[in-house]
């Protein structure tokens, strides 16, 4: 079934209307439309719809959600995070199929309909969570849209035998190459981006690199991958998770046209702690941005929800957007934006697009960003699929 | 009724326990306590108890929480917010009294039993909003405690009359004498500080002062803010509200210390967009620090939440707290911290103390920071306040 129709939803332009669904599609929106004899019909009365949320940037496959409180204690470097979490995830018994279908759920329930997910690969795992976060897109397949990014956590070149099985991962079924701090990590940002870039170009993959490096040592490495990228031809195919130098360099209007001219996208959680992209700066050079939440309740940091409501407004006070038409520019880091830097199916309430909707108590869309009120009602592709905080199935 | 055991909480040490509340006081925890016969009693069944919370910095008076949602257009500057707000509020009919009793009961289901507020005076409402605290903070007396501070948003020296309006607050009631950014608005830090050390003087009264001046403008504020709490031996009677050049200058250390010294405190709303005052740094030097919203659903933000554990959750996030020791910091920047520094009664959950109490649904103090679960149950006084998201009172 995916014919159904919204009675009396708010909508987000402030007008009150009527939201048809057919064949998984919204067929039409408007006041007193006509559906066809027997199509579902659920009364909104008043909620605001919006369309369903895109997560552009997280780690299903290690979240501890649902397995216990996990008492953190971990040293504050880069590494010690990195060394905690391949210890942890054993002694743990994390398995990743199951922690990545629990919090792909938990998003779901929230009205997330589509995911772009880092999933570990080293020698010690090889490609164990890539290939379940593969199985975890293919059993999700027309209810989430899940990317899969072979993501190698702990280096390549410092970890013989990563490099075959990130090759390995891609031809299980990853959709992306993973990358990360090619000096912080490999030490060698040369030899870590020629590699990646290689695996893009040998597997025709998109890139999503995490660039942690800070100031300068970040921005030269931005400056490889933008001279790849183009060299490459990889336009609308390359993205700079975190890009924190963005933050902080002098230089970093330069590194956004230069960005925007390679056609390279940044995935940001808008973390408080550190300088960060600026979304704004960002858009006008004309480099698509979007958001994430990175992980989520892991041995990394014990914060962050399967909310990209609460995403957005995380972006909104990092940003400082407080008026409404600001507010609605960290609304579009989790829908329209992200699904489009992603690649995802078109994010949008919009005749002819894809039918994955949010029904919430609130007056406009910067009320639901700054409130994040309980999901009454989520649809994906056409269909129900959670309900006042219970998913259907 | 003040007395009032709960059966079988989990404790933030780990452990469980009853907790038997007499005359609106804790009289014991421990496991299997006797009640005097009578005593009502709760079965808390494993959730988690935790001391009621504390907002240390908000302004109660000019919310429009309930009013319908306001569009913001407002400009960027501090000066287009403070003008906005002062059109906006006769526009809008905002009635200080009720839009606070408003906000303190939504603060209250969310298990915050103490607030400190600002309240506006200027030569256009005069004492009004002060007046409608004081009298809020009479009518909740016994259930809620409530700090008023009568803040000269619009300045003092620029708008004669002022500072006879702000006497006239404390006169009717106001607890502490408020200030702003003496050089930013009024343009003269010798002239406003010592106008408002002076009503503290004349009036035995502590002072709060907001103080967004930034850098070295901001710094040398501090200084002569330190040199005055020390001529007239105010420590423990002042609190710098914002503080953000303590987050700037490089001499941040050293004013640490001399705030240390003559016993200033830190209010802070950890804003994710701005430098601000190190929760660490400022506890090594021995000067106590405290978190606040800020205005919540206001002309000057639509963020915010009337709930201090999201508050802790933005102060942990802000100062890159992620092991679980860190994060109880971030916790007592709302409950204990907070208590101590405004002078209201303390705040834990110890024998003696006041019976102020919260039990959610979390496995440890992090989780109910970092998830902010529902408040299935808040005791005031050794009352029960509110349960499941309902005010019984």
């Amino acid at each position: 079934m995916a014919e159904l129709i919204l009675r009396g939803c708010r909508l987000p332009d402030g007008g009150r209307g009527d939201i048809l669904i057919e064949q998984g599609r919204i067929a039409a929106i408007g006041t007193g439309l006509e559906a066809p004899p027997g199509t579902p019909a659920e009364d909104a009365a008043g909620l605001l719809a919006l369309p369903a949320f895109v997560e552009g940037h997280t780690h299903l496959d290690k979240t501890l959600w649902g397995m216990g409180w996990w008492r953190n204690e971990v040293g504050p470097r880069l590494i010690d995070r990195i060394e905690t979490e391949r210890a942890m995830r054993g002694r743990l018994g994390l398995d990743p199929l199951r922690q990545a279908e629990r919090l792909a759920r938990e998003f779901l329930l929230r009205g997330t309909t589509r995911i772009r997910s880092h999933a570990d690969v080293d020698t010690e795992i090889g490609t164990r969570h890539a290939d379940a976060l593969v199985a975890l897109r293919e059993r999700l397949r027309g209810t989430m849209d899940i990317q899969v990014v072979a993501f190698p956590q702990s280096g390549v070149l410092v970890r013989p035998g990563t490099k075959e099985l990130l090759e390995a991962a891609l031809r299980n079924g990853a959709d992306i190459v993973g990358a990360l701090d090619p000096s912080g990590i490999d030490r060698d940002p040369k030899g870590h981006l020629d590699l990646v870039f290689g695996l893009c170009e040998a597997h025709g993959k998109p890139l999503d690199i995490h660039l942690h490096e800070p100031g300068e040592l970040g921005a030269f490495a931005l400056d490889l991958i933008i001279e790849r990228t183009r060299a490459l031809g990889m336009r609308g195919k390359v993205v700079v998770s975190h890009g924190f130098c963005l933050g902080e360099v002098a230089r970093a209007d330069a590194l956004y046209e230069a960005m925007a001219e390679a056609g390279i996208g940044i995935a940001t959680t808008a973390p408080a702690s550190r300088p960060v992209p600026s979304v704004k700066k960002a858009r006008a050079a004309g480099v698509p941005i979007f958001a994430g939440n990175d992980g989520i309740r892991d041995t990394w940091t014990p914060y962050n929800m399967p909310d990209m409501l609460q995403r957005a407004m995380l972006v909104g006070l990092k940003n400082d957007f407080r008026r409404d038409d600001e507010v609605a520019l960290a609304f579009a880091m989790v829908t329209g934006w992200a699904a489009e830097a992603c690649g995802f199916e078109a994010c949008a309430l919009t005749t002819g697009e894809r039918a994955d909707i949010v029904l919430v108590q609130a007056e406009t869309l910067a009320e639901a960003v700054v409130a994040q009120p309980p999901r009454r009602l989520v649809v994906s592709h056409g269909r129900i699929v959670a309900r006042d905080g219970v998913l259907l199935s």
